[in-house]
């Protein structure tokens, strides 16, 4: 193992991103360091770089919270681990306190996130208790013609909308609407179907929605622009007659995080209807938020997942029921700055995955 | 049994309610014809009255939903009804349907609520479907100090509440916050602590805060005019800590149906919390939906109580957990008009039963 690893670090906001090396010491008890094999760029880190919001570790801090590799070294107790690939997740629970013992990790109060609470992915290296780890089985990767570094975004792009399906207790039958189909949103929408849901997939970007029917994410597409937000609930609900599903009980995820998606999104409600919030955004909305009582429905927020289903979501994965390959992109970690910059330009139509 | 009921109609939105006879025909197979004890007089009434909210049925319609009373004829197959005492649900779900069969009447598209859909409780008579009665033990009742007058508020004010509290999963331990202590909230606040959680009553009016501290239907009162929104949450969380409860997983009961309420309601959001939608308003707030997400919290909505629930609600009321005594004064349904009015200008500080 080497002694010396490289991570680009945020200093300040919107400030160019740059390359310091650090020493590779021993993980403590419980500990894992992974040699990086490619770490996603997510729309929570343009938040820290671009926006301002706060990182809960100060800077300098390394960013990148979806990532994968291989563990080359190991604390005490952590043995087992060394060799293995792996995905961390990109929210680490203690796995020891009450709320994660009642299965409530994503709520842990001494949870770590890389690259917000811990020194994070954009790096050669990076250093983690092995609680949580999710083992990747090469061959079958190899199999589904993937690479180590295409997983790192089941850390999150892929996890969280699982956690989010699961949570809103998705069955085959149910009628599920995605609105926003762009990096969390296309996996949720390949979730829901691969679940037995019929799904009806909205966003203001045809090439998404070209792009989600193409891997049979979603058995209808709706052009956001094309349609009054009024209208949209009479257009779905046209859709679930044809299909014979239910005009009640709907299940409506909400990926875009934005405020006029989620205004969409709840205007969506029937009787008995699931709104799952996954998205984020700093932006209030206007909402008759009685519209829950009267329906009798439910809005569930949905933050990151816990450990416990990332195996069931990678299975998903590497059985092909959901496709990775269209919607990643390899980039090298050298061009962290100008990757940055396309995402955050909207220049990328596919999830960057930054390798070492 | 007489051969002609009365009934005080609404004809027009604000028009006096005024009586008119009806012929008490033989009820239908599976329906039960019942002598009316006392009817209470609900803000939802109100709403149709005063606000121009529509009823399903076609006016002249008589309004009423807190319905009980003994049932004094019986349709084919419903003989076993006869001379029970009985509180009528105030949404009658089908019972038939996949949704009943499910345990979801609330959202039964069959569903019944009498002074909407049917002709209402403010009459001497009303003919329903024996589906969900529910038998109320009159030596039970004697014992309670109670008549079958006052448990009429049973069929509303106590059971959505209820239901609200077992669908929201309160525990012993819980911090529960209760948010207007009414007609509604006031029941909320006692069931929860009845169900072991610690409450904390938020109301704007004093008397209403002294009412349920003193039935030891919350362990603490926060006048809302006292205390700025922004300064709210830090004071529950004060609370907790002193009582030695979490400061996540709270579970807020939003009860008095106003944008204030529930601007109050959204800003008490911690990790894991529940806020569950009881209360009713047509105005639309402004909120962060993303809380929910940032949180990982749920916003449940509630509507009305399915049959199922009533036996264990009334039970709280027969066993003197719920106080229902202090919060309900009985009226001659003769002065129907005169209640309305007072009522509606929040001259009562408890609920009205109408008597015929």
């Amino acid at each position: 193992m080497t002694t010396t690893g490289k991570r680009w670090m945020m200093s300040a906001i919107g400030q160019p991103l740059l390359q310091h090396s650090f020493e590779l010491t021993a993980p403590a008890a419980g500990e894992a360091t992974v040699e990086i094999a490619g770490c996603g760029v997510c729309h929570t880190d343009l938040g820290y770089y671009y926006d301002g919001v706060r990182t809960n570790h100060a800077l300098p801090l390394a960013l990148g919270h979806e990532i994968s590799g291989r563990v080359v070294a190991a604390g005490s107790g952590a043995e087992s681990w060394l060799g293995r690939a792996v995905i961390i997740p990109a929210v680490i629970p203690c796995g020891q306190c009450d709320l994660c013992r009642r299965g409530k990790g994503t709520i842990c109060p001494n949870q770590k996130m890389p690259g917000n609470d811990i020194q994070g992915g954009f790096a050669t290296h990076i250093t983690v208790p092995t609680q949580g780890l999710c083992v990747v089985d090469e061959s079958r990767l190899k199999q589904a013609g993937l690479s180590l570094a295409d997983v790192a975004v089941v850390a999150d792009a892929v996890t969280t909308p699982y956690q989010a399906v699961i949570q809103a207790g998705v069955r085959p039958g149910n009628l599920v609407v995605v609105n926003g189909v762009g990096g969390v949103g296309g996996y949720c929408a390949q979730i829901a179907t691969a679940l037995g849901a019929t799904v009806v997939a909205i966003d203001v970007d045809p090439t998404k929605l070209a792009s989600i029917a193409a891997v049979r994410g979603a058995a209808k597409t709706i052009n956001a622009r094309e349609v009054e937000p009024r209208e949209m609930k009479r257009v779905v609900g046209a859709f679930a007659t044809e299909r014979g599903l239910s005009s009640k009980e709907w299940i409506i995820f909400e990926c875009s995080g934005t405020a006029a998606g989620q205004q969409t999104a709840f205007g969506l409600l029937v009787h008995g209807a699931t709104l799952a919030v996954v998205g984020f955004t700093m932006d209030k909305v206007e909402i008759r938020l009685s519209n829950l009582m009267a329906f009798h429905a439910r809005a569930l927020g949905n933050w990151g997942c816990v450990p416990e289903l990332y195996p069931a979501a990678l299975d998903l994965v590497l059985d092909g029921r959901i496709q990775l390959r269209d919607f990643v992109e390899q980039h090298p970690l050298d061009s962290i700055n100008q990757v940055f910059e396309d995402v955050h330009a909207r220049r990328l139509s596919r999830r960057a995955v930054l390798i070492p």
